[in-house]
């Protein structure tokens, strides 16, 4: 059965980019610092692969997936992946108002909440699992218990300011069940369930 | 020669504590659950150890440790050890006023800095390594470039709210080598050195 599984880059201190994400700095001043186990691999998006086995199998797995759930902000940010994330699977933008021209056939803005975004996606992947990108919209589906898993690549860097991927989740507790630990020289790579409460 | 390492209990977003950490809560509300890797192998603190053995190896190597450095805050949230956090190892409180009574012959209050706090520490520590505790105190540890190594138990959990290890730390990134990751079922331990700037 398919799964909504948040694929995300952090570091120890829990930064997703560095101060001032926007247009101009993607990922924030120096945030490019965490997607270098992505990138090792070479700077060509249609070829890049990282280097260690552990960080290609997670990469791999991300890659396998059958849908992609967005938010709006990370989508732009993103110049909109060109239209395809990977091998043209459907990408689910999360917003609050869809743009009035859409130039992507695979893309559909979904503004009917977070409940809506998720069944839509599942449907789209079938068998396999969705890829959730975006710290906001990470939150969204945590607050609604509709994440199932979690593959942080958790980056050996104290970023000391910037976008957090955890914030705003009350005090209710979260239990997550260690699923797996992968270990490459520059990352570790986490992946959790997200328990039902 | 003698490290300075600090050792803390971290939920994967952050948190030292949960929220209201105080004397009435020592760890914040349900902050214990940060805890539980630790306290799993009984609750009296003179014989527990950890039941797994990746746990029970980080935790002989704290109680390794020749002396402690801690926070003001952290020390007396503590009830201050009792007077002796292990084996009897020297005590250094970095606090800003010392207080007018100190009852613990092997406890030192160090109002001069957190300089003078890890060079006092590390000659009473010889050739073991000095145990640091209190996300206030590292965090001066590190802006002052004193910290040698981090022992991170990471925790599967998301709290949502309560105090954070890596605060105020300013935008200049520090970069981490990932030394070791011990895997139990219940927490992730990772060690990390600070990389000199």
């Amino acid at each position: 059965m398919s799964k909504i599984v948040l694929y995300m880059s952090m570091s120890l201190d829990g930064f997703i980019t560095g101060p001032e994400d926007g247009v101009d700095h993607p990922l924030g001043i120096n945030g490019r610092r965490l997607h270098e186990w992505f990138n090792d691999g070479g700077t060509d998006p249609a070829s890049h692969r990282p280097s260690s086995d552990p960080s290609a199998q997670v990469f791999d797995e991300m890659l396998a997936t059958g849908a992609v759930i967005t938010g709006r902000r990370t989508f732009d940010i993103a110049h909109q992946w060109g239209g395809d994330h990977h091998d043209g699977v459907q990408i689910f933008v999360l917003t609050r108002k869809a743009p009035t021209e859409n130039r992507w056939d695979n893309v559909h803005y979904v503004t009917d909440g977070i409940e809506s975004c998720v069944a839509q996606a599942k449907k789209a992947a079938g068998n396999r699992n969705v890829l959730l990108h975006g710290a906001y919209t990470a939150q969204e589906c945590l607050r609604a218990q509709l994440l199932d898993e979690m593959e942080v690549a958790l980056i050996p860097v104290l970023l000391g300011e910037g976008r957090r991927l955890f914030e705003d989740l009350g005090r209710d507790h979260i239990e997550l069940e260690i699923l797996r630990t992968l270990e490459a020289p520059e990352v570790t790579h986490l992946r959790y369930r997200v328990q039902a409460k």
